[in-house]
């Protein structure tokens, strides 16, 4: 029963494998290994996207923010959700790769970003000239922080506001392919048909070791994003294994069945809280995150019982009236068992 | 034949066990993993550092970059041999993460630093008070990029140095294993005994996958380290794979078996070229690597025998006089075989 | 009639006197002239802080910048209104100074802080460890950008609540003589007895050709200072003509006649206004600026006759019924004429 | 006998006198004063550059890193001497507004870059692809550091060079006018038509109370400069009466005439010290200032009877044998007085 994060999850069999397979042989390095030929092509089949750079990187932070240096300028703004993980959980990550970009904070329901409070603030940016931060990129992120999904139509929209000022558009796709499977549509709806211009495609909370691709669908930048990626510290030397992984990842769908997995398993989750009496959904549950509240009792006995999760917001307290509702965060991943959901809902029913 | 460099090559089968043990168990994220617990007991008692903070990153550029941006700050300087990695292979990463220290640029045999080289380069830093740089921390590197070692007794005597004018001295350890075996000393003899604050210790030329750790003998600076190694986007989420590599290269002594293999074909490899009638040695072959020059029929026929490395410096030519003497860099790894060595060294003395 | 800023003013007349007899003499250079001997002695003596460093720049972003970098680190926060200078009007300036630092946007009428929004930022700022950016410093300005002026009451509390959490305090007095002038107190109560660290203290706004102060009552992190200005492009080789203007300045109490009769005219002109039928005043008038509404025909009317100033907010139009109420920032300074303001409320009233 | 540095000097009785008038008005700050658009036009005239785009700063160091960071990238190079002003003297400015660009060291004569290790230099730029910082711009300064000056044909060696390479050349022209009245050329021909693409162009040095321009013949980056200008803290407020100073010094030919006066006072402190016995140049007298060597009893004397200037290299001593010679640096300005030069030379003989 351990609900803290995906990342608190295994590794896929699948990918394990590959890359001991990828132990078997020499190659070149930092990227020039034939494994990466083969996940370049891919990728760039499954987003249908021919002319795609495509980079692979270890973390979603390193992700979001070379590709956010590589779209803004240090004078401009990133857009993005008061709530976005570049905001809040990269200690300035953003800042320090863009050279000092400054976030513009946008408001909206479940951390999805609202157009007009987009809009609003692209108008309010750079009124007075020289004297202001000038307008930047927009970054959104599907799924939410608060895990949930935007329509193809939502993200449509934004990218059509961004598009008419200019501001290319970045989407963190740490939990990509939950949000796909959710929609049900493609790759290539979810971003460059709706207007996205790159893309971090997550592998890490969805069962990979530790790989992340970036997706330039505006190759004119892509030197420039390998240039960053180096001098970051971001170019693996022994590439193959992050290739190893990202290629066994986009094999017979793995992907696209473990984001499927890990959707369906929180939806259980997710009811079963809901069925309980008194119980409260802070947010939907589009992806793999379950945003919910149950009684102090409940939470008492499940954690006694050895669960592990936080409670959202993080300073709610143990102690205290059985009946009052304390609200959690429950994460699940491709490996969670119905064994675990069932024991985890039968306890918290007491 | 592949001898482009020790991370085109595998990685250690123990370790590739470790990391299947680490995947079958849920972990805290992060660097909270009770691996990291131990990996970093194990690194206090292998280096009898026992208050030293011990951090994991993914590659040498981010250990080397993150160690130096927490010990200088912006307006001072990295002293460093100009052949130094991080002056030569880094694409300006210790400059991004000091935030714009300037490298100056030190001379000495092998790529080992000379003292007075450096004595004279600190002589002539911030004479004009605010007009200048201001000093900052000495890198040396062991071994060196050209495969030489320090002894102790030079170490100590640039610390030594240093330590006389307020320098802190990082020691960039890429081949720290290498180096160590070479001089039979211990771990705390080649670094924090010697006058050496920062040590980036490296594994993945060692035969892990992608580990390095940081050793801050002087733990002020650790807080502040473990900001920049997150805003720097090299704290890894699935942390306890990292964990589970480097505990697996300190159990048994793996670490120095690998590293004493490495160096024991090199010497192989080098005493076999130099046997050769015109050969040449450009560097002592100290480590793993050996520089060496022989014949241009032999260049020709070993590569066309499907032999890996490359020329020494890049711009020789397999056309033209055979008995002409090119120069080559060959790396070899704990994985490269006595058969690979005597078929390279069969077919260049044809 | 020229009210768009207190820098569209000229200079005072005893100050380009000063100037003049910095002209008849040699010095050196970089801020080692006598006259900043003198100049040092002097604030030390008005600000009652012997130990205080003192330095100067040309321009208050410059201040602002410099003075925020050397307080905070590029993974902490910098706590501001939302309408702050630093915020909207310096391009980004403190994050580029302070290599990223990220600015925290707080709220309060008259663009003043309000105490609560500062004590909520401070709860909300680095929960969840390494991941968040960190506590840095407080900046407040006085006068606001809205030409209101805090208390020394409000100063004090707004200090109090950072000093218990570690968090230095800034104070952008680029109008800080009006500030003064209004609440009738000494220099020592409006900032280091309340708890200021550090102070631009503004001139230029105040009759000055182009000289901020930058007085730190920790002298701790002088160097620091000193090395980013020269390395900012801020260290002024003749500096003895900024000393020269600054000297004056601070002679005779001219710094409080000027800032007295700016803040007097502006009375004038704001209650000249309030007393029109409809008349509306936006913030209160504290210091030398008015944000006052009337009615459109006496925009009209006054800017035909030559007035310029800026609507504020800025969308606003000429065109349209008589009778709407526009709103404008009129910014007087201690060269605005009776005449003017007679002229401009004889002509706006018809 | 005031022989420091240009900036000991007054400001030209006709630069103040153009101050005075510019109080006498109100106008638009921040650069949109009409003082400006009159400067601009001048400019464009000087050097024969309509398109030309025309920026005042107050600093020559913000004048080299704004104009620097316009032109290359945080991961390229930028190439100087190794006693070049930016690398020597601006504490890591040029590394500051870059963003950690690297400062490739050249060699040649008397501060000139000597067009071969410039080209080797280049050659050795970018080897290996992403592993290294990248080639970026040449950055030359006329008069040099040690008072030489180049010929056009010199400068235009050294801009073909770098145009081959893809590769913008930078001015830096603290002393831009003395070098120029050595040449007897026009501004077009010892700028643009040699292939520069951007100057610094001084004006502090030779008479001015602190103003450089920056021309950038490429206005491609104009906005970027003003941006980076504005960030930098380098837009100043009252800027008319920095237009007011560059508009005084290119009326009736102001800066040359200063300069040629300049520049004449030093041939003749240089020949005088020549004559000498036993006395040295180090550098040749091309602009104004003087390298020379004379005798220990001569410096004894003349800095008792108060004579200001450095010695060159900082750490001799006036302690010793009387004929040794030591070496000075010695700069000449506009106001230096012939009666000053007979003095000195005077007393030095003896």
């Amino acid at each position: 029963m351990w609900f803290t994060s995906d990342n608190a999850g295994p590794v896929a069999p699948e990918v394990f494998e590959a890359m001991s397979r990828a132990n078997e042989i020499y190659s070149s390095s930092y990227g020039a290994d034939p494994i990466m030929d083969r996940v370049r092509d891919r990728i760039r089949e499954v987003f249908e996207a021919p002319d795609a750079a495509v980079y692979l990187v270890a973390t979603g932070t390193a992700a979001n923010s070379l590709a956010l240096a590589s779209m803004v300028q240090p004078w401009q703004t990133v857009y993005c959700h008061r709530h976005a993980h570049i905001q809040e959980d990269e200690c300035g990550a953003p800042e320090f790769f863009t050279g000092g970009s400054k976030l513009v904070l946008l408001d909206g329901k479940d951390a999805k970003i609202d157009l007009a409070s987009f809009q609003q603030a692209v108008a309010n940016t750079g009124q007075v000239g020289v004297h202001n931060v000038q307008k930047g990129a927009l970054s959104i992120t599907t799924a939410t922080e608060n895990g949930a999904v935007y329509t193809v139509e939502e993200i449509t929209a934004l990218c059509d506001a961004a598009k008419t000022n200019d501001i290319p558009v970045h989407l963190d796709g740490a939990r990509f392919a939950n949000a796909l499977v959710r929609l049900g549509c493609t790759p290539a709806e979810m971003t460059w048909k709706a207007g996205v211009e790159t893309v971090s495609f997550g592998g890490t909370k969805n069962g990979l070791m530790g790989v992340e691709a970036v997706i330039l669908f505006n190759p004119d930048r892509a030197w420039e994003f390998e240039l960053r990626r180096k001098r970051g510290g971001h170019l693996i030397s022994k590439h193959r294994y992050l290739s190893a992984q990202m290629e066994a990842y986009l094999t017979d769908d793995l992907w696209l069945k473990l984001a499927k997995r890990s959707n369906e398993i929180a939806d259980k989750l997710s009811k079963g809280i809901l069925a309980l009496p008194g119980a409260t959904l802070l947010h939907p549950t589009d992806a793999n995150i379950v945003f919910a509240g149950w009684r102090r009792s409940g939470h008492r006995a499940v954690q006694k019982a050895g669960a592990h999760y936080y409670f959202w917001p993080f300073d709610q307290m143990l102690e205290g009236d059985d009946d009052e509702i304390l609200t959690a965060r429950l994460v699940c991943n491709w490996a969670t068992t119905d064994e675990d959901v069932d024991n985890f809902l039968r306890i918290i029913a007491e």
